[in-house]
């Protein structure tokens, strides 16, 4: 029987329809994966080519050599030397508009063309980590700054043509209705229940065990009850905190083993399918919200929004998410 | 220069980046459109293939044979006999279920198997607005239906691997936050200037005229201020009304007319590209809401949301609304 779940974070709808129900093999993709080779002289982020990227504002060397680099996206679609400054526009004035300002950075994740954060070992995605604390702690320093979103396009599905592993980090001067309204939502709830609704959420889920991932002292991954799409994945951490930078070495450790282990597990479990994934934190400029948690989500690229989902929100969803979670629970790494 | 836009319905922000801007060109599909046979004797939807579908709600005959016929979608992720009734779920009883109560129906548009609207003469189209009346008047009947849902999948990168021309009604029992935050803002709007901000945004883009497409008499197609994708593409009535059965037989000739039109210039500028259209109407137990106001929008699948959006609901645009506009206003159809 299909089901309506609602979200509780976001009070969002989805549909499960376990009778369309698909397996991870139903997912698993028809062409065969490209080889990539570990070096490619053609690659902007590969070793050699650094002069095809604007210089680095951060990096991590051994040896002499670099092992990851953060350089400001030479093909950003926002601009730090503009304004922040809201204008009216339009006849009417109606309209409002601010000049393209903002940060945007690519983290080069490794010099290895061919890796990725599944592939990796656990000290290479230690530095990806760190790369994102520290830039998100020298970005959010800018005034101007409102909200910092660090997010990872892996595929074309998923929006990139660049096979080098990267990540990006785009800081905007606006807090968009999308994140608004998470967080009224998690306001809502703690003026309710006195507590935070995420933490809830990993209590209720820990508790229930049937869509848990993986479990580590800091950290819990797992296909929430209201998933959008197959193979969802949220992690998130049991110390409660809004801002990711307020991440400690301790947790830099086991983010990046129980990053590394899920996405390792889809990578295996779903042939490596293409994915992003998004950690979301508060907005800069309330950095001490007792309400909110920050988190990471994980999606999948393996079913397309059509017109029902794009026009009500309402995602329909074919693996209910206790299935997802009990295949890539049991996915050997 | 870049710039942040937003869309005074809604309040999302979206950021033009002109810099990449592309043409039409730009995204025209490489591979060569495959081209359909009239009739398919395996396709569910072809004459003689009645059975394969459940029996007609409605259909639209000519001389014995029928020309459009509407059926119960028989992998329906909805079911007509289950109940609306909201549970509580979980060990704390803080997570919220429904059983997947609710209407899916397929308008199949035409018995021809290689036509779509783009290519439909006017009464053609005539006959699918027509039938999206009456299914919608019939299925507003329901008194556990809350919101009506229509829309079309057009193309396997919009969704659909049904080649036959067909469109979807769904009909819930729940209003989404996605509709319920849309008509909050035109609310908040109507409260502040007194007036309908849909009316208000036509208002303004017929003395701009910059982003119209097409205009008649009772409709206009336009580029939006803050479109997210390029060749996003807004129709709106101009007499107010929040309930798209509200549509008069002229108007209905109308709309025909501008959606066809508007499509088949998608189709000749963009190569037939793959698209969604959704018609958004007021929840059925707000018929008479004075401050909502349907429409249709036209959303080409012709680039790929990534982390950013996912993550900010902030899209990237990297085709100015007005240059959309020109292109398909220019467009000799």
């Amino acid at each position: 029987m299909p089901e309506f779940r609602q979200n509780i974070a976001t009070k969002e709808w989805v549909i499960i329809a376990p009778e369309r129900a698909k397996r991870p093999e139903d997912f698993k993709k028809k062409k065969v994966a490209k080889e990539f080779p570990e070096y490619d002289k053609n690659c902007p982020f590969c070793i050699g080519n650094e002069d095809k990227t604007p210089p680095s504002v951060y990096s991590i060397k051994k040896n002499g050599k670099w092992n990851l680099r953060v350089v400001p996206n030479k093909f950003a679609a926002l601009k730090s030397d503009l304004s922040p400054k809201r204008k009216r526009e339009g006849k009417s004035k109606r309209y409002l508009t601010i000049d393209g300002f903002g940060l945007a950075e690519v983290v080069i994740e490794t010099s290895v063309h061919n890796k990725t954060i599944a592939t990796m070992n656990y000290s290479e995605v230690r530095n990806v980590i760190k790369a994102y604390k520290q830039r998100y702690i020298e970005i959010s320093k800018n005034e101007d700054i409102r909200l910092i979103t660090i997010f990872r396009n892996h595929g074309a599905m998923a929006g990139t043509s660049l096979e080098h592993p990267h990540s990006q980090i785009i800081a905007t001067p606006v807090v968009p209705p999308h994140v608004r309204d998470q967080i009224f939502q998690a306001r809502v709830a703690c003026d309710t229940f006195g507590t935070c609704i995420y933490c809830d959420m990993i209590k209720q889920e820990l508790s229930e065990k049937k869509r848990i991932i993986v479990e580590t002292d800091h950290f819990v991954a797992f296909s929430p009850y209201a998933a959008r799409s197959p193979f969802e994945t949220r992690i998130i951490p049991k110390r409660h905190d809004c801002s990711f930078d307020a991440i400690t070495e301790k947790e830099i450790d086991n983010f990046s083993k129980v990053l590394r282990d899920t996405l390792r597990k889809i990578y295996l479990t779903l042939d490596n399918p293409d994915y992003n994934y998004i950690i979301r934190s508060s907005p800069t400029d309330e950095r001490n919200t007792k309400h909110y948690h920050w988190y990471a989500v994980i999606i999948p690229k393996l079913t397309t929004p059509a017109g029902f989902e794009i026009g009500t929100g309402i995602y329909i969803n074919v693996t209910p998410p206790e299935e997802s979670a009990r295949f890539l629970r049991q996915a050997k790494i």
